[in-house]
């Protein structure tokens, strides 16, 4: 099984080499398993909104990543994946020195598979679940 | 009426412009009025994801803050603007040269308010209809 | 085309009349067009909440069923259809006599379809916006 | 806390007791106890959709109550609830014998609360997760 998870886990970091988005903004795969992709991203000036925290669109990019990615890592090998759409609660200002991105495959389907994502600000106080998100990605057959 | 509108102009613009992200990803505001504002982003190689086309992040953010722009122009003086939730549906490829994100309020309460954002990518083939936004945005009174 | 839309019609008050949860609740098809079909319900006690006013579940039951069969109203012919996922904001109290939710298709496509409900309250006082759904629609094949 | 929890029970029960939609489609408060709400419902014919399972509405219906009791059972005596917006994945038809909604709260605030509820179709085969809700509950000050 080590064999097929190194498989996953080189397709899944092939596909967010070319995210040059996630370069931008520093997100770091951290983590890959069948159904569970961790990205973590630390705390920059330049990614933050009017009150000083995290935007709550790198939040959702993050999220909208790992649940992907997630997804991606059950689908057949030669498969890619869209989002289709995505839910995000902002629970707690996204205040903390780093954050991860944990997204969970809950249903995995031949064409959609449902995930959620939960992001996590990491500082000295701890973990504090700070937004959640529920997602649907769609399989696209290889071209 | 236009004494107000600049008035209204001038605080979200104060806003938008401590939104680091949106200096990072190069997002314009274009226009505000009373529950209606739009901003443009110009398409960029480093806010891409896999398959090349903008990041549903990079969407999202612009969404997210059009939207919430929107629900702060019809909030009294002194008010500051948090999102609670938005779900976003991404419709078509983000494949253009410049997207608009056009956030409409549908409903505007003492506390929470309910917007719509549509994003639209501009080619040279016109304008597409790429993804939308269903929002609730909060009121925080000042400090 | 009157040919053509009467065939839509008949195949979504087909599908309609096989809707149990309709009938109980006393929802009534009153339009379809391609992309687009209403559905009205009366206010009845049986139907509220704890507060007197219809339940957001009931509110969200004929929205749904709007936009399935608006989205099943641009399927070819021998499609069935089903919910992938929906969002629904409740802006104002469902108090009226009646509600008509409005189902529109955003976007039609091969395998999924995003389709927008607005559901109206119906009073002496005129219509009001009391809820808006944005959903995800899946087309099945026939078996 | 016997004594507290009891309390809340009777809170939660003399509300949803108050919801004629849960008489009507014959939902059952099950359990209580603080952030976690379960609700039951049987399947039976009048609660249908077009392909003989229950429809996402009655699904959603219960989740709403499910969640919405959740969050009220986390506010301060006196509180009312009302469900400001919520999303649902249907992952699975809801094809089973009897179906449990059970809302859990994610994080309560003093004005807004966000809650999870899942539902499961109960049948010989086991129990099995066919829809997600992720909601926003809002907490009304008493009269």
């Amino acid at each position: 099984m080590i064999e097929n998870l190194n498989g996953i886990g080189q397709r899944v970091r092939a596909s967010f080499d070319q995210q040059a988005l996630m370069t931008l903004i520093g997100a770091q795969l951290v983590s890959v398993s069948r159904g569970a992709v961790d990205i973590e991203i630390s705390f920059r000036n330049d990614l933050t909104q009017h009150n000083g925290v995290l935007h709550a669109g790198v939040i959702t990019s993050v999220l909208d990543s790992a649940c992907g990615y997630a997804a991606l890592s059950m689908m057949p090998e030669g498969s890619d994946v869209v989002s289709v759409e995505f839910k995000v609660n902002l629970m707690r200002p996204a205040d903390g020195d780093a954050f991860m991105a944990e997204g969970r495959v809950l249903k995995a389907g031949r064409t959609l598979t449902v995930a959620r994502g939960d992001a996590y600000a990491i500082s000295t106080h701890g973990r504090t679940l700070v937004a959640t998100m529920l997602a649907t990605m769609m399989r696209l057959n290889p071209g």
